[in-house]
């Protein structure tokens, strides 16, 4: 059965899913980071969540982690970035 | 009756309940940001929060509300930190 999925801030969910492997190694299975340096991702405001990415991407972000999110953050596109924010913001936020 | 609660990642909720007001104004009463474009940070990890604190601290983030947030965490201290982190995943993530 094919369903159609709401879009959040522009994005898609079924499409942030599929691109959000790379997202998980750190961020967990469905956005419930289990190293506590990383923020879990699942329930975030979509919005913020999409700044955050841009910011990453523009390197306005140092310090700490930020290497590694500039790094991954570098190829994704406005689409890419809006489907992944629209992806995390509707999953459940389990603790 | 007197509880003592949990202190996470060295910091204390309760004290962190009670620096929490400035807070309150963007990320909501309960760390649940209303204006999608502030992250919510009830339950979010402790420890992550505190690092994104000490990035704002040290100037580490730019862009967007970054200068906001420059300016509200210049005044805190490594243990206010700690304590406002602790309150912040303490407190249920509800959507």
């Amino acid at each position: 059965m094919l369903v159609s999925l709401p879009a959040l801030a522009g994005g898609n969910v079924a499409d942030g899913q599929s691109k959000s492997a790379s997202c998980a190694a750190c961020h967990g299975a469905k956005g419930q980071a289990v190293n506590s340096i990383y923020p879990k991702l699942a329930g975030q405001n979509a919005d913020y969540l999409a700044l955050s990415l841009h910011a990453y991407k523009k390197g306005e972000r140092s310090g700490g982690q930020a290497g590694v999110m500039q790094a991954f953050s570098s190829s994704l596109s406005d689409q890419d970035i809006s489907d992944l924010s629209a992806y995390y913001a509707s999953l459940a936020p389990l603790k």
